[in-house]
């Protein structure tokens, strides 16, 4: 299946009221939010991460891709009925789709690549200056390629770019397979001296996001664990 | 009738306190705000989207058009009595209004295309560089005619473009009624490498909306779905 | 009495908690917001307006003017008494002053001008670049006049220019008396081919502005008429 | 005492839901915070102000000085005791110190200035340009002269200046003693014409501040006038 | 043991709200959250700081560092169990890791200096233009060189250096051991006048921290001593 797939990051934030609420009730908000992520994973792509330590402005994400916007938007619509977001604000989203790159070999580009079980997801949206767009194809390829050589001499990072123009404020979305933090902000700042750097003309908010379960990533927002009820 | 509408996008924001409400009174605040724009409807051009599973700052978005101002401002003083209202924040706002073009042949530029049932509405609205204006105007008549030369090879795409100079904040609110998010991202992205995109000052936040009834959207709110009551 | 006045723009922005407040609850809070403004109208300018349905970030203006600030103090004083003010915030602030112009015309610069009774109040805020007040006095006349000559083909429009520089974030204040929306856009639209438009650098938000009388500025707050109390 | 002084400026915006509470219980409220004001009075420099109908994003400022910080930092330690401050938040605050500068010859420029008994106080944070600091000296010398020669030709207003380089985020808060708010307009804009003037990368919030005591800043919060308890 | 370590700064906002609490309740909060910071303390790196007083967008920041991200993850996870929690934002949240430096001769840059028992700790994020980035490396040699001459006279200043690139928005994450504020005001005033400044493009927020223990840095929230229950 060599479609392309729409991908959505879906940043929370709890209310800070949400903890006032008895154990009981936090676990079943919990429960019926897992639920609904549960479910949709069966058939689509889901996976679930914890900010709690990493970031103030959210505590959780989950990172879907499917060959169609409806089953997002459905999901999306099913964790509305949960308690959870009840107490929930989604304090960033990034909606965008997969595409061949021209510059690129990234492995199965159309589509998420479930295997890696890096520890670290660090996400970021991105927009290049406009005269990037404005260079000759055969200048950019050059630029580019140069930026490749540097990222391919730390092999312990995977990169997934995604594409966002028209369908969201960004150009793209990058994130990025990491087990070693350190090891990529070596390959973040060794890039700064690159060519294709000085193009770049945002690429804030940069999430580092702590892979989990969506049961872990949900006890993280209360420090409480979830059991099945009896 | 030939003469220019007002155009008016409202995008609302639930309060996730809203969730916690009995789900009857949840249907009750429904079913106000669905009545106040059905009976809109009868008379003017309203059109509703969903935003769930799309963006996080907006759940719901209004679009509506008439040749007066009045009945768009009395259409929101009645929304303001539905109980929806008593829970939601208007995130985003753009007024326009319709004008004839100097550079394209979009049809029927001056009133609203109500026909087109596409699944997706894309929003955005635009700033130009000062510069632009300062262009002469066979000049900015060729970058026009380049980019619309782009824009027309992606069929499936119709424009609908509004004009908001000293009416709001910003130049122009953009639509775009779309089958297939990706023709319109590849539209988008190509676009980047025309001289008329060097010209764009700002073009955020871009919004994909997803077509619906208004019960649609609104059910899409909570999970939940209205009937009639009994 | 030609002396300089003190103008004051305050916008309001209800909580939607305000609207779940009983009927009776909300026609009080109204009054005595009402009572205020028409005390300080007894004795100074004031004219009140809706932003429902134009905007998302303010519901109601109030304007005044005085020729010292102490008043528009005491009445704002007076708001703060009022039941509505326990449920509004000041989403926007403009303090500004008249003076006399050396590039325009405007009939008693020094004053407002009570009579113009249009429908609408266009209202910004704006801020020139640096540069302009670099420019030799002569040129900076050349570039106005040219500017003031396009804006006088546009008849139905009348210009109310206040100063704030030093006393509020803006430079300058500019209100527009408008009975037809379009024409005013034409005009924006026009202007930004003006070498004076290069010399601007922020002028927004843009507030169009319906004229009303407070009480039914008030009444678009939560649709509901308030007749005096039995 | 001729040594440098800490200044600290701390504005309040109160929870339009203080104004919900009984009269009683704001009265003590508001007691409890010109306590604690009025007691680091008797020993340090403490003035008030109101800004209630000058501005929307804040409604008190109270400004401090004092030779150390950790009586600054007691200070409002023992506010957050008060009844007030659970009802309100600090929107703006600014850290500074007072330091002798090397162009103006401001009297005592160490240490506040408690005699003037201006009836406004005009505030703003200031950054210059990076290219200002690479001027050589004499540039710089001879660019304030023309500035401060225009300057006191304004003989009404009074000029304090303190730094923040490095403590906060502004590197000036300057301060203006000022009896006749349009005479500060008319310096502000006659200003913008001098070669300093370029050198400004950003001057606001520009806040116009009402001289009153602690109790009649506090009472405009409500409108109603606190008298001791019997 | 010298490999390089995680550096995490939390910066909590309280609600007002919480200060309506019985004391009793308030106390209880503040136990549980000191005894959260205090076990991480054992093992791990941890400082707590006040900025009741300094600044207004927070009141508490606790510092830690460890050679691993799971622990700090760990450790907010238990401080989302604590009752103030319930009650606080993360206002500012700063995730960077040290490294070696190719310029300066920072004693053990990879781990914290724990020795430094400074009255104040004053902590920015910074970004550097890219035009940095693609100077020759020896000429970023000689700039630092300059920067760092002028920063050694000023001698009871110690600096600590940490590296965000990729794991957080900003480029470095810089805080200095300070004694007297005033000292540091002087230094950074000063070294605008350094070729380096020019390649600084942002260093906001700046926060005064003031140095305390996590009890009395939380006793600085309501003004009241926590004592051990009996």
């Amino acid at each position: 299946m060599a479609g392309r797939h729409f991908v959505k990051f879906t940043f929370l934030k709890l209310d800070p009221a949400w903890r006032r609420r008895l154990g009981d009730e936090r676990a079943q908000d919990k429960r019926e939010f897992a639920a609904a992520c549960n479910d949709f994973a069966e058939e689509h792509f889901l996976r679930a991460y914890s900010l709690v330590g990493t970031r103030g402005d959210c505590d959780l994400m989950i990172r879907m891709a499917c060959p169609r916007l409806e089953p997002i938007h459905e999901l999306h619509v099913l964790l509305n009925q949960s308690g959870l977001m009840r107490w929930a604000d989604i304090s960033h989203s990034y909606l965008a789709m997969t595409k061949e790159s021209v510059y690129s070999d990234e492995p199965t580009p159309l589509e998420p690549r479930p295997g890696s079980d890096s520890k670290y997801l660090i996400v970021y949206p991105m927009w290049k200056k406009r005269e990037w767009y404005r260079l000759p194809e055969e200048e950019r390829m050059r630029v580019m390629r140069d930026h490749i050589a540097v990222a391919r001499r730390f092999t312990g990072i995977e990169t997934n770019t995604s594409y966002s123009f028209g369908l969201d404020d960004q150009e793209f979305v990058v994130a990025f397979d990491v087990d070693d933090p350190a090891e990529f902000l070596d390959l973040v700042q060794e890039l700064r001296g690159t060519e294709s750097s000085a193009y770049t003309e945002f690429e804030t908010p940069i999430f580092t996001c702590i892979s989990a379960s969506i049961e872990r990533a949900l006890d993280a927002l209360d420090g409480e664990v979830v059991r099945a009820p009896a």
